[in-house]
């Protein structure tokens, strides 16, 4: 089979790979419907995550079961499922309190950018659906392996609750959909900085009430007159720059919440300065396992839409298009559908 | 009058002031019951925490109210009262959400090893007792000043709930009063980190159930061997170093609580490390004011006996001897009773 390979800064190529097999007897094969180009990629792909050999990438996926192990019991071929980028066991003791992403025995997705995924612990992984669902569902249901739950994982840690105010710091699909999110679970406000007219626009569409321009102590604030010169009470921090967490940090009231799941990079935090900050912190690689009966539930009942922020479409041979159009900030999230499925 | 004055590392002096006068309308003046030494007061003492000029100590207080400004309606003279290491305005939208220590317009305390002292934002700041508290109750009243409402703020952020499992870092009057604050919350289970004998023995009165006394990587194997491997859902930082932080950090369990109270000095959080650790973090300066009602219901209804962690008792004029014993750990906490009542 062809599927995406890194070799380098901007060097990604779609090539021959062998096909996956069963290894474990508790892995499963998935026929991929649909993967995606995640942020999280673009940091190998520029060269500032530096990568070991070429890389088999992707870590976001839906499709059919095509072969199960000997041990999998709880999917079958033929289902539609869907699953985490972390693939965990969701018995040990850290996923049976919700956080499967730190599950014990968690091994990261990879190589999903192709025709045929295998995914390890497949009983604590996948989730199935009662049928294989419609093809203009599939873009809704994707993005639930990953940038949805992640972005829903940033307002639930922090606190959003009905009638919050929320700031959400970053505007790129995790960012948008953490404003989808924040409506969702009843936020009443609903602050967005972005700089970007289309980015805006999608935020507006999916709750936001207000948009920032600014950016550091402007943007800061900015916040604080909108907030009764105090600062939000929940705070999305969704790139993970050293930038973007002091945006949230100083843009989140004291007793305030920081959700943050922009995986950090270069990341300090001056510990005298959060402590006088007052706040709450919270993130880190969202259990997305956590979520998904419920999400996959609000994206069929047609309560949700996060498949709005896939602004560009390409065939998977095309892949290397859909990497340089998100390199380069014109599209905001790439969908890629396996030739013969587009 | 005659307080306690820090003229330089290990120079504290006990000598003549201006008696404190009333400067806002907002104002009232206090005759020191009790006053101590607290563990942040070594910072400075010790010549890590650098002074300008000669310092006034003292930040923990109560006693009877001499005098007020003219705006003051809540307390009058000669009620007992307790107030926080920070003045407050308890009216401003900080204070209105509980966090009062960042009050719009806080302002901390000191001078309060003196006879008198002068406390700003006086209905915000100062809670009065229905009476005049019997002699046996003031080290326990005073407590509540600082060191209870910090350990038990400790205990609140670190989501301290009925069954807990919690792990308290730092031996000194803030974790041993963290442990106490824990049982009071109803912890099944409480696991003191310390090596010294004497605070053993008091987290053991408090409601400790277990000690620890490995540290660093040791430390964090032990306690992870409590806690089905993963570590414990509620940790109390009552320290303020990088080692302590990271003690609490590496002993809280994925989706676990640290409630970080001890002011940091020289701590840098690695936000990569931070992230992956999934921990929740909150702390700051306690917001004291917060939980005065509640604590002096507490003590005045005999439910709690903070006051047992002053373990050396002295006339105010011997306030040098109660820094050095404290840093020289000698003793715990150092209570100062001006001449005259001790």
């Amino acid at each position: 089979m062809q599927g995406a390979v890194l070799y380098g800064p901007r060097d990604i190529r779609f090539e021959e790979r062998d096909a996956p097999k069963i290894i474990q007897p508790t892995d499963a094969i998935i026929r991929i419907s649909a993967a995606c180009v995640c942020g999280s990629d673009l940091w190998p792909y520029r060269g500032l995550q530096p990568i070991a050999q070429p890389t088999p990438m992707g870590h976001e996926y839906c499709g059919i079961v095509e072969e199960v192990g000997s041990a999998v019991t709880s999917v079958k071929p033929g289902q539609f499922v869907i699953g985490s980028f972390f693939a965990s066991d969701n018995i040990c003791p850290t996923c049976q309190i919700g956080y499967q992403s730190s599950c014990q025995h968690r091994e990261l997705i990879g190589g999903a950018q192709a025709p045929l995924l295998r995914v390890p612990l497949a009983d604590g992984t996948l989730v199935a659906t009662s049928e294989v669902p419609s093809e203009d569902l599939i873009p809704n249901l994707l993005t639930l392996s990953d940038v949805m739950g992640t972005g829903w994982f940033a307002a639930d840690a922090a606190n959003v609750k009905p009638g919050s105010t929320v700031v959400v710091v970053g505007d790129g699909a995790v960012g948008l959909l953490g404003v989808l999110s924040a409506k969702q679970m009843g936020a009443k406000r609903i602050i967005a900085m972005s700089r970007h007219a289309s980015r805006q626009k999608l935020a507006g569409e999916f709750g936001a009430t207000d948009i920032v321009t600014d950016r550091g102590d402007a943007g800061v604030a900015r916040i604080k007159e909108l907030t009764k010169g105090i600062g939000a009470e929940s705070v999305l921090e969704c790139v993970g720059t050293q930038e973007s967490m002091m945006q949230a940090i100083k843009s989140t009231r004291p007793g305030g919440y920081i959700g943050y799941v922009g995986v950090p990079h270069g990341v300090s935090l001056d510990g005298e300065q959060l402590f006088f900050s007052h706040v709450h912190l919270h993130g880190g690689p969202a259990p997305v396992r956590r979520y998904l009966p419920q999400l996959i539930k609000l994206v069929l009942d047609g309560k949700i839409n996060p498949g709005k922020v896939f602004d560009l479409t390409l065939p998977l041979d095309q892949v290397a298009e859909g990497y340089r159009a998100m390199d380069e900030r014109r599209a905001i999230k790439s969908l890629l559908r396996p030739n013969g499925t587009n």
